[in-house]
């Protein structure tokens, strides 16, 4: 019996590190549709999600009936917890990947990034998926190093979205208010995106000490168009 | 021993409705904040999110702890893993609420919100208070219509978001690029918290049915600068 279980349990880790393994390449694919105005890869994206939430859902089921069955202890029940919120971030992380496909379906064939800002929301979209790896990855080992590494990490994220504004603010911006828009909750998606990547290793670091993150490292603040 | 059990679970939902009247308080307020450009208020608000966090911490832990000790089946259990949903949602919303209220700090003692748009944010604002309002009562009254009903409020934000982008893309916009940045930003914020008022809910209506509200209505897509 307590082999079956260990296994449920192993299954349910897999199932997360394939829902980030997938997240991942969603946001690669996404940033590609909206830079290179490609409608199939924002389509195939968009339909891709579904697949996220699918196993979002089974894994919550099973999550639940392990509870149900096997009311586990101590270490146990802290996995079978902490997956269950992973599971939630990693959901709305693809979320966020099909908005930034459906942005790019909406302004097809145009693109809604303007040519001067593609090599930073390149840089932004690349982070994104390299986030998402890593914390797929420490989903696995449990390092605790490189799951707080996640929030360094993503500290160029937040400079990428202050030059972003930078540039949105600068008084030669000459692609109109639409554009500015979309730059905007383009911006937005992908820093949230990391958001939750970091939150998947801090809630790794959370299941292997039982310290949450948040109390070894100040928590991020937002980013709006403020000055640098 | 049952007792002191059933007394814990009242105890953990109680939490969340005071989270969820912490939150829409504090919505509230920091619509104020921005629309009237008070400081003194956002302060306030920013300040008021810590004890949203501490709530939900508490409420986190005792939920867990409520797993280990009590070992929960059936309806018992759903209540214990909804919760912790639940007040996921809820702290999501605070930190929305605060956002809002950084921004009104920021722009201090100017104001984010050109004079045309303040009776559309004053709406969203609004709105988004109530959705959060009716969602505790949800909490409190496990209504099924109530809870379904709150899908159907929120069709009013959707509409509200969409007035605030086609007014963003009017050719007479006059606000400049930072205040159409600000603008999208806040109506992403009241989209958002709208969401998750929402989204508590459904999963009170998961919780007396056991299907997914999902499964009943379709899922709401997301507004960009898409013309109606």
């Amino acid at each position: 019996m307590r082999d079956a279980y260990h296994e449920e349990l192993d299954s349910i880790g897999d199932g997360l590190v394939e829902m980030a393994r997938l997240v991942g390449s969603a946001i690669g694919r996404a940033t590609t549709a909206l830079l290179d105005a490609d409608l199939k890869i924002a389509e195939s994206v968009i339909a891709a999600d579904e697949k996220v939430d699918d196993l979002q859902r089974d894994l919550e089921n099973r999550a639940v009936t392990l509870l149900a069955r096997q009311q586990p202890v101590a270490t146990d029940l802290r996995i079978v917890v902490t997956s269950l919120r992973m599971s939630a971030d990693l959901e709305r992380s693809g979320d966020l990947a099909r908005h930034v496909a459906k942005l790019a379906r909406l302004r097809f064939p145009g693109t809604a990034v303007p040519h001067d800002l593609h090599s930073t929301i390149l840089e932004m979209g690349q982070l994104a998926q390299r986030l998402m790896a890593k914390a797929a990855e420490v989903i696995v080992t449990k390092d605790i190093d490189d799951a707080l590494q996640l929030e360094q990490d993503d500290d160029r994220m937040d400079e990428l979205h202050r030059a972003l504004f930078q540039h949105l603010l600068d008084d030669r911006w000459k692609h109109g208010i639409e554009t500015a828009v979309d730059v905007t909750l383009v911006g937005r998606y992908y820093e949230r995106f990391a958001d939750h990547a970091v939150s998947v290793a801090k809630r790794v670091v959370f299941l292997v000490t039982g310290e949450h993150a948040d109390e070894l490292t100040p928590p991020a603040t937002p980013i709006t168009s403020e000055p640098a």
